[in-house]
């Protein structure tokens, strides 16, 4: 393969190479990269705006994370805040800071994965910023999206009564996370084994490519819910809904066997001898929607075989539980994705 | 001074230590910290988004830059995109990474800052992500700015004839670099010696505190001025009129004696022994406006003592030009902050 060093274009130049073929696809943006901001249009609309920053060594290792990857997941994990708000995101801005020891092409390569989640979810990359970084690769991306006037969904408004419900399945990219750190060190120490994830596609995917959930807020759309409250996984389930619970004042109850659990996830969780309950309480990135309905919003609800019902809404003095398969009732707490790896 | 750890809080504590006091001021920040995202509402208006990703030892060194004035400054680049563009600014959203090194007490003093901005250019920050960083302290801004259909103003679309304008002075942010860098350097071999800066308050204020130029944004706004063209002045002047020539396709010619540069500028480059409209010219971090109107608006103009017309766009293939004090004419070249400082 070839290598271009940065040098060879410049900041000015850089940007223009990466993102000269972009074609806006939002009739709301008027204005994209090359001028000191983007300019957006309205019409009559909210506009949504989540944040994240992304550091090497932190929340990526490139050691066993492909830069296109991860570029499609720096917009993935944006975009998903923003379906997480009931809202359709529509643009992008992308800012890095990055060491000499990159080359052009593997921007490019992470930015085909930028333009890859960016067509995939139908936003356009507006603007950003481009820097030198002394140490690691940065990322930081903020993603716009608009949503009619109230509708709009909220952490802070759960009823009692509501059912509370999650997409797809959990716990998936935390044991995904463990296979690609075991066979990280076993490289490490004896570089000749060549890794052996042939069977954990799955969960390695969950933690690599992981998907907004752009289907269920379309769900949403077409069958008329609107949540009573809503937002994204990404630090565990336990974590998630304490938070919804802090906010909207109020308790619940939730089911361990209604966990939503792949089969694949539960036979890579026993490798590992760890138990897949805790990895989807307790593990992250899964992107997978957590958000709460009336209860007259139940029928719609099971025509859709990728949302799971694993609990109810109660009075705050309740708290927050998960009764186990035994039938015993425990308090669930918040570990998060930080206590597990510490 | 007390310190209290960061690990004291968590992140949901800090953010929430750190935002608690927030005051919505726009009527259009519906929905601020605290949510997947920030909710801002329209009004037939467009949206105007600029980002700036800053990185320490890369954009400041917090050796001789204390965290309030780095919090206010980090706010005031992005505020001074939005101007660039023709609008007001309204929102902000500011992701940080941080190391363990920062105490409580130290985000507080950054924060301080981050609010100082706000208030004086009256934005809301409405989001962002806290994180912890390996190395290095990291900030992402990312402001939105809002401005009437038809009002903005690009960096493309300047015309011949044309008069190019500067806000302020240039200059003096670099030569307060220089200032700052010898007194480290000093300081560093005999740190005994204390540092000597009393009398370049100024150059250094220019670097540490520079302001966005709200006013001259205002003053079009009541006299009915609309550029042709402007961006703001971060990397110097000619980089940047280089910059307007490129992407409108025109020339220019600038004169040497009209470019202004204050006195405390003058007589400490003088102490270097650099030439001011060297630093005028290559330096940066300036932050002032440089624009272009029709000559129909030059009457208009002369009411403003705080902006200075430094020549006229030509057309394209006469390139852009200095015509130097002593009559001679020469070659804009974009140098830029990063060549002189290598």
């Amino acid at each position: 393969m070839s290598r271009t060093e940065i040098s060879e274009y410049g900041e000015f130049g850089l940007i223009h190479h990466l993102t000269k073929n972009i074609e806006l696809q939002n009739a709301s943006s008027v204005l994209g990269v090359g001028d000191d901001a983007a300019v957006i249009d309205h019409f009559g609309k909210q506009t949504v705006v989540s944040t994240d920053l992304l550091i090497e060594g932190v929340h990526f290792d490139l050691s066993y994370t492909p830069l296109k990857h991860l570029g499609y997941k720096s917009v993935v994990v944006n975009v998903s805040d923003i379906y997480a708000m009931n809202a359709t995101p529509t643009q992008i801005t992308l800012s890095i800071g990055i060491s000499s020891k990159f080359s052009v092409e593997a921007l490019e390569d992470f930015y085909n994965g930028v333009y890859a989640a960016c067509e995939e979810y139908g936003v356009d990359l507006i603007g950003g910023d481009t820097c030198s970084s002394q140490k690691g690769f940065i990322i930081s991306v903020t993603a716009l999206g608009e949503v009619n006037n109230n509708q709009v969904v909220q952490r802070s408004t759960a009823q009692k009564g509501d059912l509370v419900c999650v997409s797809g399945d959990l716990g998936g990219a935390y044991i995904g996370l463990l296979f690609l750190e075991r066979e990280k060190k076993i490289f490490l120490e004896t570089p000749q084994i060549q890794p052996d994830l042939e069977n954990e596609q799955y969960v390695i995917g969950r933690l690599l490519k992981p998907r907004a959930r752009k289907d269920i807020f379309e769900f949403f759309e077409e069958n008329k819910i609107i949540p009573t409250s809503m937002m994204d996984i990404s630090d565990g389930l336990s974590s998630e809904l304490l938070h919804i619970c802090e906010k909207s004042e109020v308790g619940c109850v939730i089911y361990e066997e209604k966990i939503p659990i792949s089969e694949d996830s539960k036979k890579a969780a026993y490798k590992f001898e760890i138990d897949p309950t805790a990895c989807a309480l307790s593990g992250g990135e899964d992107y997978e929607l957590l958000f709460t309905i009336k209860q007259d919003d139940y029928e719609k609800l099971t025509l859709n075989e990728q949302i799971s019902v694993i609990g109810y809404v109660v009075e705050a003095e309740e708290g927050a539980t998960i009764k186990t398969k035994g039938g015993n009732s425990h308090k669930l707490t918040a570990q998060g994705w930080n206590a597990f790896r510490e």
